[in-house]
């Protein structure tokens, strides 16, 4: 089958699916999802001997130290799949929520009312848990997914769609709201971008290659984020301490992901103070650091940072660090090569604070905490079905409630306009 | 200068105003707003001495009556767009307000707050108080705009944007928060589209062969509709004299707009007692009714419908008639049929309201009330940006709130990720 029949026929069954899950309540939902964490407990053998099978082609795929150990599902990793499927199941429905309603001056009744956006599609690489995590999201919210992973995870997401769909049909649900495309054909991901009418919004998550491909084959809607360039900040009023453990967590604690710091800004105030000090610490840590002139000047031996190392997504052991003079010179630097993804401000002054929180134009924006911290789980989303850069419908870290819309209900009693 | 310039050179001047609006008071913005309110009424009569050069070419640009409708300011038009500006200035602020906060387990504080979109790009046809409601939607909630309005308005709009930016300028706000584009190139509206990174946002508003145009163009994000295929559905159980009067209204009223009714759906256990008599009064009012076989049977000499029909947005005094065996049938041939923008059930029964609201996949969704509501204006709104038929971000009618996004603010002690 051609891949726009194939999408067609994938997406009009989950359609279908979709509205008639619109129409439950949702403690079906939430029984449906807790069903899914215990299938994926019960199935944890399943699980590793696909996920086995996707490791033993991971020499032949050229995949990385890095991807190999995301690829890897370990029983913590699957415990902590159910566990997010119950964290999930945990929390407030977000379909059917009010968001406003009021009575006209005419006796017309207004109510803007959550609901579900009905078919999601969802492109990402690598790690297993996105399976499960998107499809609970999902199904919590009212919306049938189709899921297209990594050929390098596909015996794994396969194993985890199977799972998932048994629980979801033993709880009475159809299994249609959760279909895992096993076809490998590389045309399938245009095909689902192009999916106008039949899929009503993509997300793609994975490196900026396969994004910015998506985004550009898209002619439905898609959210997403291109890159995190993270930035920490710390302010001429900053308590240092403070400032270096955060700027070591940012740094070190898990580089290859998109909310790791990646370049550290210093007020000049506290550059004399600050930097020789963060400096040592990072380089102990196994970071490279590439520094501006001033940078250079307080701590020696390390690289000078070229143009390119402002927007740099290293995802690796290495920080661009570079000295400001004041807070207003942060704001312009971050604005001008952050990704608006995360960036932090490390403070004592809550004018600073305030001000670094307007002029920042990024998602998350933090004060006196790690940009380790922007992440679904983190903020108690019960995981997260990607982070948006975008400006539009959903920013940050997405769960349940940005997978829905509204609709408008107006009642009357037979009013007519004038 | 070159198109593509020429919207680099005003969205970065727009950009620097928006800024520079984003850190403002709401009492500022609303002062602006009554100020550019007061500047409408005091400059009545140069906006009617522009308008007057735009009607005097209307014949040489071959315009409809109806289109010189809605290009005319009159009095009566010149003081509502003033009225919208001061509706607007008195609705509580959308920017910075907290869409959620709370606290997590290990104390890091999580707040989701409004912020401002940024640039907004509005491209449009006819009538010229569009120029005033979206620039006064923009101001209130902290954006800049670029519009770009039609030829056969031109005048109208420059004078308008004129007096609206001197008087932001009285009030201490930057005059590039309003920019109306003067230049006639067609291909400005794809650069605008194509303006990655510099707008943030395109609002198409006109024909749908306009808003195909720049949404085919576009790579950055557009909020539209296409299409407005409105629907009544008279329910077995409805007060057929207050569908009578909701069916007139919706069609009759004002026939040429989005909001309209194009079809009317009778449930059959209703038709011999209501078909014939509505037939009978919209044809009176000047209808012309095209019907399925059963509607024909039923009232006698009328055209016969075809499947396209069922899909045409007629925006006249033409509607199309069909029987239906019960309301799954008419909320299926809603969702396949209609445009997603305004349906209507006529019915006594909260179950049958509530089964239709649920089912029926559309942005607005009336309860015996005329489709001719579904208006920004109506909502309470103060006015419109734009009737969106998407469903990412914003559905129905668009007030100011939704010319808004969030950002994540995280604030900590010194928290880092364990």
């Amino acid at each position: 089958m051609n891949p726009q029949a194939y999408i067609e026929e994938i997406a009009s069954a989950a359609r279908a699916a979709a509205a008639e899950l619109a129409v439950t309540r949702g403690q079906k939902r939430d029984q449906a999802l807790r069903a899914c964490a215990q299938a994926i407990r019960n199935g944890a053998c399943d699980l590793q001997v696909a996920n086995g099978k996707d490791l033993a082609r991971s020499d032949e795929l050229g995949l990385t130290d890095a991807m190999v150990d995301r690829l890897r599902l370990t029983d913590a990793r699957i415990e902590s799949m159910a566990a997010a499927l119950e964290q999930i199941a945990a929390q407030t429905d977000p379909m059917g929520q009010t968001l406003a309603a009021y009575n006209r001056p005419n006796g017309l009744r207004i109510e803007k009312r959550r609901v579900p956006i009905g078919v999601i599609g969802i492109i990402y690489e690598s790690r297993p848990n996105v399976t499960a995590d998107a499809a609970g999201l999902c199904l919590k919210s009212g919306n049938a997914c189709i899921l297209r992973g990594g050929k390098e995870a596909i015996h794994s997401n396969l194993a985890i769609a199977k799972v998932l769909r048994r629980a979801i049909a033993e709880a009475g649900l159809p299994e249609a709201l959760v279909t895992m495309i096993d076809d490998p054909d590389r045309a399938i991901v245009p095909a689902m971008a192009q999916a106008e009418g039949k899929i009503d919004l993509i997300i793609p998550r994975g490196g900026e290659t396969l994004i910015r491909a998506v985004a550009q084959a898209a002619t439905i809607p898609v959210i997403k984020h291109y890159a995190g360039i993270c930035h920490v900040y710390v302010h001429a009023d900053a308590d240092l301490e403070m400032a270096a453990a955060i700027v070591l967590n940012a740094k070190c604690q898990r580089p290859a992901v998109c909310n790791a710091m990646e370049t550290l800004l210093v007020d000049s105030a506290v550059a004399e103070a600050f930097v020789p000090n963060v400096a040592r610490q990072l380089i102990e840590a196994g970071v490279e650091l590439r520094g501006c002139e001033r940078t250079r000047k307080l701590c020696g031996d390390i690289k000078a940072a070229d143009e390119d190392d402002w927007s740099a997504e290293y995802l690796d052991l290495i920080a661009a660090v570079k000295i400001v003079d004041g807070l207003a010179a942060a704001i312009n630097h971050i604005n001008t090569h952050g990704s608006r993804h995360t960036d932090a401000i490390v403070t004592r002054s809550i004018a600073a604070a305030e001000a670094f929180v307007a002029g920042v134009d990024s998602s998350s924006v933090m004060v006196n905490a790690s940009t380790r911290f922007s992440d679904g789980g983190e903020y108690g989303l019960g995981a997260e079905v990607g982070i948006s850069t975008d400006k539009l419908h959903a920013r940050g870290p997405m769960g349940a409630e940005d997978l829905t819309t509204y609709k408008w209900i107006v009642t009357g009693d037979g009013h007519v306009r004038q």
